[in-house]
C-alpha cells in the first residue's frame, strides 16, 4: 500500500513518484468528508487517474467527536488492508504532504497498530506552505533563521506569545487555518506593523488562487483554506 | 526564468511541474560550490536534461566571507537575466524547496534588486525533512502540534532551550546541519530520553540514504548532509 501526497491543489504539483504510484494502482482511496462527497485530494489527482481504476472514498468526518475519528481512521485502514490483501495494489490520496497535518498519519498508526505486517510505503507531497512561498516570490527561511508551521493559535494572547517569541529567536512563522480567526488577527498583525509584510495565500494551486500582501485581504473576511507567512525582520546578509 | 526545486536527491521526487519546466529550458544553470565542479541539484535532475541544452554551472563559494556569498548571487542574477536578455528561457535548479534555506532565495532577492524587469516563476520543490519523514514513516506534525524547522543550535545550552521550548509548545523539531555537532547532540538527547525515538535521516533520496533511529548512529559519526527528526511526546488522539 501506498500513502501518496498529491500536492495543495495544482495537478502539475504531483512528484512523478507519485503519478507513478497512481497509475500502478488498482485502487485509488482517498478521503470525503461525508458519504457522496468529492474529496479535495481526488480533485487534485483526477488527470492522473484512470477510469478502470476501481475508487475508493473513506470518510473522515470533520468532528470534534474524538471517538468518532478514531472509528473512521481503524475503518480505513481495515478497508485499505483489505484492498491489499485481495491482491489489489492500492494507493490512499493526501492533499499536499503525506507526513504534514496529514490524514494519512492517522491512518499510517491505525494501519501499523491493527495490521502491522500490512507493507506501507509513503510519497512526500508539497507542502502547501511551499506552494504559498514559491506563488508569492517570498523566501520561507535563510541562513540560521527557522521556519514554525503551526495552526493559527485559538487566542490572540497566544499569537501575540507567538509572535515574540518568533522575533527574539528569528523565525518566520506559517500560521494555518486562518479561517475565522482573521478578524482578530489582522488587527493584531496591524498594530505590530506587520500586516503589510505578510503573506496572505488561499487554495494555492487551485484555478481561484489568492496570493497576496496580508494587507489586501479585508478586515472582515473568514477565508478557509488560507493560511498566513509572517516574517519579523531579516536575515542579515542579503544580496 | 524559473527557479525550480528538484527535492532532496531522488529524480523521481521531482514534481510534473519541474520536470516540464527544465524540458523547456534553452539553459539550466544550477549551483556548484567551486569552477568544474558537479553540482548535487544537476546530479538530481539529470534525468530530465537534454544533451543539447546549454548547462550554465554558477560557482557559490561555501565561505564564511559574506561579501565574497553576495558577490556570488549577484554575478549568478547577472548571469540568469543576461540569458533571459538573449531570448533562451532558462531554469535555475535548487535541492529540496525553492523557498527554504534554498540558494534560490538569495538568487531572487539579486534578481529583484538588480533585474527589477526580469520576470521570474518559481516552482516548490519537496523539502529534505518531508522526504525523511516519509522515509521513515515518521509523522511529522498532528493536529493542534508544530513543525520547528531550523539549523542545529551551534551550542549545547541553545539546544537544550530549544528542546524544552518545543516540549512546552507541544513543537516537533526538524534540526538541519547536523554533522560536526552530532559528537555534543547524541549525549544531549540520551540524557534527555529522545534518542531511541529521534529519526535520523542522510542523503534522503539517493543511493546511499541512510534513515534510522538516531540511537543507531555512532556517536563518534560527522553525518554531513543529515537532519534529525525529535518528538516529545505524542498528539493526544491517536488510533
Amino acid at each position: 500500500m501506498t500513502l501518496v501526497g498529491v500536492g495543495p491543489g495544482d495537478p502539475e504539483l504531483l512528484t512523478v513518484a507519485a503519478v507513478r504510484a497512481i497509475r500502478a494502482a488498482a485502487t485509488v482511496a482517498y478521503p470525503v468528508a461525508r458519504e457522496g462527497g468529492e474529496g479535495m485530494a481526488a480533485a487534485i489527482a483526477a488527470p492522473w487517474m484512470a477510469p478502470e481504476q476501481r475508487r475508493l472514498p473513506l470518510v473522515f468526518p470533520m468532528v470534534d467527536d474524538a471517538d468518532a475519528r478514531r472509528r473512521a481512521w481503524q475503518e480505513a485502514a481495515d478497508r485499505l488492508a483489505a484492498e491489499v490483501a485481495a491482491g489489489r495494489p492500492v494507493v490512499l490520496l493526501c492533499e499536499g504532504d503525506v507526513s504534514l497535518f496529514a490524514t494519512a498519519s492517522y491512518v499510517l498508526l491505525a494501519l501499523r497498530a491493527r495490521h502491522p505486517g500490512c507493507p506501507v510505503r509513503l510519497i512526500p507531497g508539497i507542502p502547501a506552505v511551499a506552494a504559498a512561498a514559491a506563488a508569492g516570490g517570498w523566501p520561507l527561511a535563510l541562513q540560521r533563521e527557522g521556519l514554525l508551521i503551526l495552526p493559527t493559535p485559538e487566542e490572540p494572547e497566544a499569537l501575540e506569545a507567538l509572535l515574540e517569541r518568533a522575533a527574539a529567536e528569528g523565525w518566520v512563522l506559517a500560521l494555518l487555518k486562518l479561517g475565522r480567526r482573521w478578524p482578530w488577527v489582522r488587527p493584531l498583525l496591524e498594530r505590530r506593523g506587520l500586516l503589510a509584510e505578510a503573506l496572505f495565500a488561499r487554495r494555492v494551486g487551485w484555478p481561484d488562487q489568492q496570493v497576496m500582501a496580508a494587507a489586501a485581504v479585508e478586515p472582515e473576511a473568514v477565508p478557509y483554506f488560507s493560511l498566513l507567512l509572517v516574517r519579523q525582520g531579516c536575515a542579515a546578509v542579503l544580496p
